[in-house]
Formats: C-alpha cells, structure tokens, sequence
C-alpha cells in the first residue's frame, strides 16, 4: 500500500475564498471535523497576517484531537530582514505549532516584479527562514508558491528556490500551482524535475488551483511523478475557483490508485464531512461535486436506472456507499443504515439492529430528508427525532397560537417587531407577549417568557449561532429555507434545525427543538427538578 | 491553427440532470446562445424516447441560425430488428436534421449484461443502423458508449465495434467515457488505439463526464492523443456530476492550447453565454466555475491584489476579459486604497487617485464595515456606495412605510405573511399589499407590485439567492443579521447586502440596493426609456 500525506488548508487557503469567514468555533468544529475523518494535517490560519487568529491556537492547543496535527502558515522572512527581525515570523513561532508551513517565491518573475528583490536575496530568505525554523524545533513544509510557472519560465532558477529549502533543512518541499492555470503534463514533468534534484533529501509535495478546471487531475500527475505529500481543501473551498478538493482526491487515490490517504475504515465518513465543513462555512456545496455531491449517485435517465439495477458499475464509477454518498434513483434517499444505528445506541444501548425503530427512524430520516431537513449539523434535532421514534419523547409544551407583527420605520428599531405567544403546559394555558428587535427575536423571547414559570432552568439556555440557507436558489425569497440554531447552556452545545417556506416558521420549528433538547437533558440529570 | 469540432449536447445530456426540464422555447433560446457563440453542431433531443421533441425539431427548422447546425440523437436498432422495422429509428428521420447521433454498446459487459444479446448481434446492430441512415443521407456520428470502460476490459472488442461504425460510413466515431470514472492515461491510450485503428476513416470524437473530477482533464487527453471532435455542455450540466464543461474546455483549448474551437472574437462572449444557458436552465451557476464563473478571477487576499496589480499574470493564468469575464478586487477594509480607486473609476474613468471622493467612499466603506458590512460579496451594492459618493445617485421611489403581519398556524402556508406598502415615486404615492409564505417574500412581493407602474422592466429581475449570516454569535437571535442578496435579469449577475438587528430590515436594506442596481443599469442602457 502507498502512503500519502495529506494536508487540508480550509482554515487557510478556504478562509481566502469569497463569502468565507470562520468564527474560531467554526474553526473548532471544522478541526474536529477533520480530524475524525483521518487527516493528518491541518493548516489553520496565518498568525502573521491576522492576529485574531492567535486566539484559535491558544483555543486549539486546549482541544484533545485524536491525531492530527495543526499547522501555523506564514511568509519567509522579509527582504533585508533577518528571521528573528521578522515580527510574522515570530508570531508564527506563538502560534505554538509543532509543524509549521512557509511559502516563499519560486517564480522569477514574482521576486524581481512583485516581491521587488534580487534573485540571490530571495535564496537567502528562503535559506535563512527554514533554517531559523527548523533550529526552533519545528516540521517545515515549504511552500514553494508559483512553482510551477517558474519552472516553465525559469527552471533553473525554480529548482534552485527548492533546493535552497531542502539544503536549509525543510522537511517538505510542496510545489503550489498557484494560478491555478497549468496543465497536467507540465505538472508531472516539474515535479519528476524536483524529485531527481532533491533525490530524497525533502518529501515533494504538491498544492494545485481549480482554474483551467484541472485542479484534481494535476494533483494526479504530481503523484504519479513521486509526490507524496498532498494539499488541498476537503470541499474545494479557495482563491478564485478554489483549491483541488481532498474529497475528489481521496476517492481517486484511495478507492482507485491504490494509495492510503485516510484510514480505510473512515472512508464511508467522507460525504458527512464534507457536507459538514460546506455546512460550517455557510456555503452550498454544488449539488455535482465528484463523490460526494447529492447528484453524484443520482440516476434520472430510465436507461441508466434500468441498467444500474441489473448491474451497479453499468452506470457507477464507484460504488456510493464506499464513499458515504448514496444511490438516488429520482427523488429517494439512502440513508447511511449503519450511521443511524450508532446513533439510536447512544440514547438506548441496547437496540439490535434489526429492531423496527431502526426502519422507523431510517424511514423517517428520508422523508424529512426529501422535505430539505439535513441532519449531518443538527445533531440536537436528529436526537429528538430518534426520541420520538423510540417513543420516549413527550412534548413539554404545545403552541397555540402565535402572532407577529413588524413595522417600519419603527419609533424604537430595538423592538420594531413583537410576538404574541400562547401556549399550553399540562392543563396551563399561559398568553404573553415579547419585543423585539426582529421578528425570530421576538418569537424567541416571547416563548421562553411564556415558558419561564414551568421550567426556570431555560433561564440557562441561549442562542449562539443562528444561520439561514435558502434551499433552491432559483426560487430565493419564495423558496425553501432551512434554518440551524446552535444553543449552549454553558455545559452543552447543540444544534436544530428547521424547514419550512417560511423563515419564520423554519426557526420556530428550531427554536422549539432547542428548548426541548435542553428540557429532556435537564430531566436527566436531576429528575427530582423534573417539569410536570 | 488546429480545428476542432464541438458539440453541446446541452438540450440531450444536459437535460439528463436532475432539476433540468427545458420547454420548447427554453430549447430555442439555447440554440440561439449557442449558435451566437459559434459552436458549430447542437445535439438537441431525442425524439424516439421523447415525442414532444419533435415539436421542437419542427420549431428549430423554421428559426433561421448564423452557422450551426442541429443534430438528432438516438440509439441503434434493437436486437433482432432491421433499422427500418425501428420506430425510434423512424422518429430520428423523422425530426429533419441534416446530423443525426446515434449510440450504442462497446462495452461487452453491457452486450450482454443490459442489452443482453450477443456480442456479433452488437456488431450487426452497429453496422446496420449507421449503414442504413448513411443511405438516407444523413451525416452520422456514432456515440460508442462506455467506450473505455470497454477497452479496459476487453480491449479487442471495443475496437471491433467502433471499427465496425466506421466500415458501415459513420463520419465520426465518438469516443464516450459513460460513467466518468476514467484517468487520463486510460483515455489517451484508448483514444490512440482508435486513431491507430481506424487510420482516418473517420473523425475521432470524445464525450467525457465529470464523476471523478476529471471530465476536463480526459477530454484534453484524448484531443492530445488525436480526438478532433469534442462533446460536452456549455455550463457542464449532465447526468450525476455533469458533461466536460464546453466553457472550460474552450477556454484552455482555445487560449492556451492553440486550437480554435469557436471564432476569436466570439471569445468574450463565454461568459455572458454560460450564464444565459444557466439562467433558462434555471440552475443556479457555481461561482467559481472555471473560466467564467463569478469568483473566477476574484481576489481576497491583500497580497494577491498587490501582485495582479504590479503584474497581472501573477495571479491569474488568463486575462479575465479574454473570456468576456472580469477581474473583481473584493472589497474589504484590507483591500486597500488602489482597489477602491480601480473601482470608482469603472464608473468614472477621469477620477485621480487624489480627488476627495476616494477618502469619501474610504471612509463610508470603514463606516459600514464596522456596522458589519462586507462588500466582497456584495459588489452591487458597493456600486450604490460609490454613486453616493459620485453624487450621481438619486433615489428612485422613497419608502413611506411597510407593515408585516405573520400569523401560525395559518389556514393557507402559502400566504401565512403578509406585507403592506406605500411608497412614493416623484409625486405619485403608491399603497398596496401582498402576501407570501414568509415575511421576506411578502415583503419583496409587495415592494415589487407597488413599483410595477413606474418602472414594468423590474418584471425581468429576480432573486436567485438569499443568505443570512448572523454576526455576533454570543448574541444570536438578538444579533446584528447580514443578509445577502443575488439577483438577476437574465443578463446580469449582481449581489446586494444590508445589516440590522431585524433580520425583516437587514432584508429590505438589500432588496432596495438590488432593485436600484436594476434601475440604475436599465437607464443607462436605454435613456430614452428612462423612468422618471
């Protein structure tokens, strides 16, 4: 088997793309995230250039992770500088990182036009930044940027740029396709270029862009000519048109190529972690991305559906569920069986597999799943949901009725929309009333105010995240919205999620979700308080 | 100059993907895009599984085209049949066109796993059916499906059948890479084997899919290895993961590679023609899709910009213009000074570095950043800003009031909003409401009906996306909300972004900017239909 090392730069290279801008609990998650899945290697942001990120790696130094490792990213020292003159540098080093990775110029045309430096002074910034780094005890990947155009404008001076960093002790020399506008062949015959000079002294690893729309192929060819360490975004997310997709990557290596990139047995988590990522960054993922896309396994042609019936690899490159994707044919969703099981034995341990609330929960699962319901962020809702279906769910309140009304302009903007609320508690009926400053606010605050007396404990209980994402683009303010709140109690966090046209409705189907997982796990814990 | 021929099979393949179902006039639409951008063969339908295609074969006839022409596609003879006893092979002749397509098996597995006949039955058939049609003086395109997959497996067999298509006159025997789960080794080899084989008897073609990332990638293989003609879609819409993108494709072949594919100076009209094909498909285009898409050549970081302005090769492969697509600096208090200068004057050509407006819209763009605006996202709205600052903005309508009553549970979901709207535009007033299936959609609506008699031309704009991000996580449903907004006239792309507390407001704030967007363009394209 022939091993490769990943390296995934959502945190970084992602973090570049537009739209994109990663809370540092969003960066937690998407860590957590990555490193479930097996990759080995996470670049989590540039301590230099945005010192807002210095708190990330104070907050990530304090989370267990089951094996990763995170990378602090940032430039060579600055023309005429030495290393320890460098103010980035030196943020890099309080980044705390035991691997850190930086990018420095191959390209001449870059050092003398952008960087305005000599091209000897450029191999000493390289040469003087590795070697300062590495006396600091850290792994250094340098990030040979431009590699690739320089190679072809001026390879000499590209393999000596490499070189330089090789000699000054890097441990990986990775060759960024920066632009993004390479071909595959120009790929592989640079990369063969750097193995034979570098013979062995440094890993060759590979960086490629999606802008000629070859960003996995030319990631391909780097591996085929001996690169073996490989960098990418899991969902794609970068500059421009993005970074080649570690998910596009990995079905091909692993499921095809023969190589191991992630532990085998993780592989089925790869469409859950990529919807996971696409889900934290606020971004929809294209519904046609390779493995891992709703579409990707999705039949509409009855030829197709006849012939994958009679014979799955007619119409299959691969088989879905080795991925964690799932065959469509038209409207119906598979869901992941297994997944669902795990999760059921977390709530009651005892369940055999074969137990009807398995089929119960699974088939549910489908049908809101087919209503836009995604479960994979919403793990307080997906609970409720297994609760219900395990037939211990009780509900600790029922809505009447509620009213909201906005206005603008408003004499107070702070409170231009109010709620009413009437709900029922056992054989309470409890009407109130709340402001807001809009409507999901006032909505918010009117239920938990009409809920106050019967359970105080939601006093705890607050809103972190709110997030809202229309669900066919083509219909917008008509559409589908699909509403996900994150709630902590200060112990906890979770999540739930809503569906619905209207936007309001979709957050009270989450808010009401919320409030319910917190009351549920209150019980639990202390049931001599338990509500009514 | 080395000439390939191309073929979008957009209203065939591309129909295949879910979500796409094309009227009759969307189909004519499309062919006169594509015609307009000179690709030269339309694969437009397949009337022996569709009858009502032949209503459109009918139409296109009477349509007058600059220079392509249609193709019907269909599939061989059935086993055991003679073409002319084949009443899908009848609808094909039937439809009219000049080109016809025709698939079949070259793939052993599928002989005789889903067509399940023999394998010298699989010759007969091919034969035959491009025989016969050649008789009927038809120019015949032979699709050998899965062909790789084919050559893979029984490497003899494949070249058989597409050698047999080629005996029996077929003028181009087009290589189909079915299930898109082929390297680009794999497909150049093949490719060359059938060039070898059939030693110019007929034109060699590719057909690739997109299911491992590689539909790009597999079709540059194959016209490397001899492939002179080159299937795919426009916008890349197909079964699963899609068709090769045409538009990518174009762009490397034709701007790099030295081929021309469409006529030079209809180059710059890619990407307006990908987004009009997108747009009557009703999908919504992936932003950074290759080439033409809307971060295509978007630039975030501070340092990219710094580097594309002291030289723009350094971060873009190709100029952005060359495809009819545009550089965008996005906007953000990192970007700098010269960015927001490039972008006043694209706007106003004759403004200096040094005229007070720069600091002006600096200062109004720090302002706003702080309330937690983002512009990257939202370049319509940053155009609005600028027009403020040029003091060439004049407002178009003035809201005198809204009022928004939600109510649940609701006898109709569908209305379960509704918004009430005066405005006033110069000295008319206008008061109306409307409902919808959530306070933003009602709100949008009525907005919309009450400037309906003003300006009729807003009837052509549309949302496409609507996002909501909340800003202060600790604080959530009582957070700053920023909401934005894309919308489109089919023509144009713009995003639009307003903050408030009132998710209600923040979404106002941007339908306004979106709609003056609107009026702003259609007045200065057409003065004399200018509003009042």
């Amino acid at each position: 088997m022939k091993r490769l090392e990943l390296l995934d730069t959502t945190l970084r290279d992602g973090a570049q793309a537009e739209g994109i801008s990663f809370s540092v609990h969003d960066k937690l998650v998407i860590v957590e995230t990555l490193d479930d899945l097996g990759i080995p290697l996470i670049e989590a942001g540039n301590p230099g250039s945005n010192p807002k990120d210095l708190a990330f790696f104070e907050a990530v130094a304090a989370q267990p992770l089951k094996q990763a490792r995170i990378a602090a990213f940032g430039a060579t020292c600055r023309p005429k500088l030495a290393p320890a003159d460098d103010a980035n540098l030196q943020s890099l080093l309080q980044a705390g990182t035991g691997v850190v990775v930086i990018f420095g110029k191959s390209w001449s045309l870059h050092v003398t036009e952008v960087l305005r430096t000599t091209l000897a002074e450029n191999l000493r910034i390289i040469r003087d930044t590795v070697a300062w780094l590495k006396g600091r005890g850290r792994r250094v990947i340098f990030d040979a940027e431009h590699f690739f155009d320089g190679w072809k404008s001026s390879p000499d001076y590209a393999l000596q740029a490499v070189a330089a960093a090789a000699e000054a002790g890097a441990d990986v020399v990775c060759l960024c396709e920066t632009n993004g506008g390479c071909f595959p062949g120009e790929v592989a015959c640079g990369t063969a270029a750097v193995v034979e000079r570098l013979a062995g002294r440094a890993v060759v690893g590979i960086h490629t862009h999606n802008d000629a729309g070859l960003g996995i192929a030319n990631t391909l060819a780097a591996v085929e000519a001996g690169a073996t360490h490989v960098q990418g975004t899991l969902a794609g997310f970068g500059e421009r048109c993005g970074n080649a997709n570690l998910a596009g990557l990995i079905g091909n290596l692993q499921l095809k190529l023969g190589y191991t990139c992630i532990p085998g047995p993780r592989l089925p988590m790869l469409t859950s972690a990529v919807r996971r990522v696409a889900e934290v960054a606020n971004i929809v993922l294209a519904d046609d991305m390779p493995f891992v896309g709703r579409k990707a396994f999705a039949h509409k042609a009855g030829m197709h559906m006849d012939g994958v019936k009679k014979c799955s690899v007619s119409f299959e490159h691969v088989p879905p569920e080795s991925v964690g994707n799932a065959r469509r044919f038209l409207m119906s969703e598979v869901a992941g069986r297994s997944a669902v099981v795990d999760r059921i034995r977390e709530l009651a341990p005892d369940i055999d597999k074969h137990d009807p609330i398995v089929e119960r929960v699974v088939k549910r699962l489908k049908e809101l799943e087919n209503e836009g319901y995604q479960f994979e962020g919403a793990d307080g809702s997906f609970e409720l949901l297994i609760r219900k279906a395990l037939g211990t769910y009780q509900p600790f309140f029922r809505l009447e009725r509620f009213r909201i009304l906005g206005e603008r302009p408003s004499a107070n903007p702070e409170a231009g929309s109010v709620a009413m609320v009437k709900i029922v508690v056992g054989e309470a009926e409890e009407v109130t009333a709340e402001e807001g400053n809009g409507p999901v606010n006032a909505l918010d605050r009117g239920l938990r105010k009409a809920l106050d007396r019967f359970y105080p404990r939601l006093a705890e209980a607050r809103l972190t995240d709110y997030k809202v994402r229309v669900l066919d683009g083509a219909a917008a303010a008509a559409a589908k919205v699909r509403v996900l709140i994150e709630s902590t109690d200060g112990q906890r966090v979770w999540s739930t999620v809503g569906v619905s046209t209207d936007i309001i409705e979709a957050s009270w189907i989450a808010l009401v979700d919320a409030i319910e997982y917190k009351l549920f796990h209150d019980r639990e814990e202390a049931p001599a308080a338990a509500a009514p």
